[in-house]
């Protein structure tokens, strides 16, 4: 039987344990017994993103949530901020221009990410700014911002800070109240270690303000009609009911672990995997000042394709990886570790890779990349 | 151990041949591997809307196919014909109107339906509009219009066709093609027998046409994305992969049957619960012109409260059906009759239905009931 070890930067590896209550028979959705999980989920959620903020669910992928975040928070000719340090800023422009609001685009180079003093830059510039779209972690390159210090400019001016953690939510840290953060959209299939097709939105009072007086056209994704019955609770669809139930037992075993020991679990797996790149003499895409833990992008050797690793690492072996986006298509692979993985899920992925390394080419000591993650692990608790 | 029977519009039971299938692992969606799933998805889908047309899959629910039929075809401005005769009917208009296209309302009596002549007359009376908004079972009615005549109409003008047919898909007939249908919008939770977060668009030619001029604002349930990566096959965003991957399993079952089958099976047990309505000397709340296959609407007697009856067949024996909605909140109770079900669960529903009305007091001879239904179920093949 073929291992089918998902590293990609989702979805993740669904544990057995979540498998099983996913294929429970399911209930009503409007009944007690469905709005007690619910009530699970939202306060589960708000656990997780350490805030008081009301949690919207809604089932869609996680470019629901943010297409939610902007056609509910916008109106026509509105004044934005988006950050593109990669596809998934890129994204932000892109829902941003769909609903007719004007983004100032921070551009950064792929691979670095934007900072505090950019922002406040850009804010600077236009004080009419009514919000700021920037990415927890931006899976294309794995660069990350350090949204504490953002959030400490945004705060200060009229704008909402707006976060895209679908990528990296339960994975790494993200403290909406305390760093300033008004909006969240997150989704079931990354941190959560569920299938995809569960999104869902955190709001701040500051952008519920905004909220009231939004004009773009929505209605699915109209994200008053959630708060409307989200103290029933509720939802105004027919919710992902299965994965709404599954949520909660996910976020049950996020809290036995804690929050604390859980992101310091993915900083040890994600310094394992680049000690491993080090260990094969392979090169990190990302900037050393902009990485991520939630993933690695690691630079392929010259002269072999990044995309017939990925494909052979599947294909033949049953281990996924990412390949590389626009400019940098066969040029890197992403190592994702996020969700239920341990330190032997990457060793078992360093070692697929070395495999196919050596398949394609490469010159290199077979075990080297293994034995480098080993000797991190075994020196790190 | 409470029984757990959903004779409810949506969700609706999940057999354990599907949980089996929701209980496994998941893989990535962009491989080979899910492309196989999607393919056969996406045909299936075709054999039961008996088109040639493409079918777009989303992570969503019913809803977000609706408000993709609305913000996919229509700009600002555009006429559009709605017909309401219930809650799902309001929901095109709603739609509609979210997305700025001006509405003309045929509004029909909640438990009747809208004709072809109808239609045909509101269609003469303004020639700019651009598509009718229909639905296939009314679910908070139980009411159902004539596709095949309403098509026939729709066909000879410049308008398309667009029907909800989240509730009934894949329980009563629908033959997109021969009937003239131009847009389907559908879901997984309720004739597919999954759970709710996949929703689906299947799409003519007339009315890609639409699609290809519309400027209503959109993103995720934009269908040009769709149509554009439909051919490898391939979706915009992250499918609900798991439902996804069910679906194949869900219409392999319903091909094992055959749609001809398929649809007398819900006729009989439409006429079962009837039967067993009348048997208890209870009224049909639908008009018999309007009678939908889907579901039974049911009036309940004087003096007792609908609402109440739904609750103790829910909460205290583990049987749902639904209350009414609206003006008729209270005063109706719908048993579904879609999905995974056979006459005995109908005989079971009736039997805790007789069981709950007994406690609140009608005077009735218990057994009269189940003895209409099983007797007409004993006529029937």
């Amino acid at each position: 039987m073929k291992r089918n070890l998902l590293l990609t930067p989702g979805p993740t590896h669904v544990p057995p344990q979540l498998c099983a209550v996913l294929g429970k028979p399911i209930i009503h959705h409007r009944t007690p017994q469905f709005q007690a999980y619910l009530k699970e989920a939202m306060e589960g959620l708000q656990f997780i993103l350490q805030t008081k903020a009301e949690v919207y669910l809604m089932a869609a992928s996680g470019t629901g949530a943010m297409e939610a975040s902007v056609s509910s928070l916008l109106s026509e000719g509105d004044h934005v901020i988006t950050v593109e340090s990669g596809k998934f800023g890129e994204r932000w422009t892109n829902l941003c221009k769909a609903f007719k609001a004007v983004p100032t685009v921070i551009s950064i180079e792929w691979g670095k990410t934007v900072t505090a003093a950019d922002v406040e830059k850009a804010l600077k510039a236009d004080p009419s700014i009514k919000a700021v779209y920037v990415t927890l972690c931006e899976t294309s390159t794995g660069s990350a911002p350090d949204l504490k210090s953002i959030g400490a400019v945004v705060k200060k001016s009229n704008a909402v800070l707006v976060v895209d953690a679908v990528s990296g939510l339960a994975v790494v840290d993200l403290k909406m109240d305390e760093w300033g953060i008004d909006v969240v959209a997150s989704g079931s299939h990354k941190g959560f270690m569920l299938p995809p097709g569960l999104a869902f939105v955190a709001v701040s009072e500051k952008a519920k303000k905004l909220m009231e007086t939004s004009t773009a056209p929505k209605f699915y994704f109209d994200l008053r009609k959630y708060a409307k019955v989200a103290s029933k609770p509720d939802t105004p669809f027919t919710p992902a009911i299965g994965i709404v139930i599954a949520l909660t037992e996910s976020i049950r075993m996020i809290k036995e672990v804690g929050l604390e020991k859980l992101f310091a679990h993915f900083t040890r797996l994600a310094n394992g995997v680049r000690a491993g790149a080090k260990g094969l003499g392979l090169e990190l895409y990302t900037h050393e000042s902009a990485l991520s833990n939630v993933l690695t992008a690691i630079k392929v050797p010259d002269g072999i394709d990044g995309g017939k690793i990925v494909k052979i690492m599947r294909d033949t072996y049953g281990i996924s990886v990412a390949g590389g986006q626009g400019d940098v298509k066969g040029k890197i692979i992403r190592i994702a570790h996020m969700g239920a993985l341990d330190e032997y899920d990457i060793l078992t992925g360093l070692s697929c890779l070395e495999k196919v390394l050596k398949e394609l080419g490469y010159k290199f000591e077979l075990g080297s990349g293994v034995a480098a993650a080993q000797k991190y692990f075994n020196q790190t608790a």
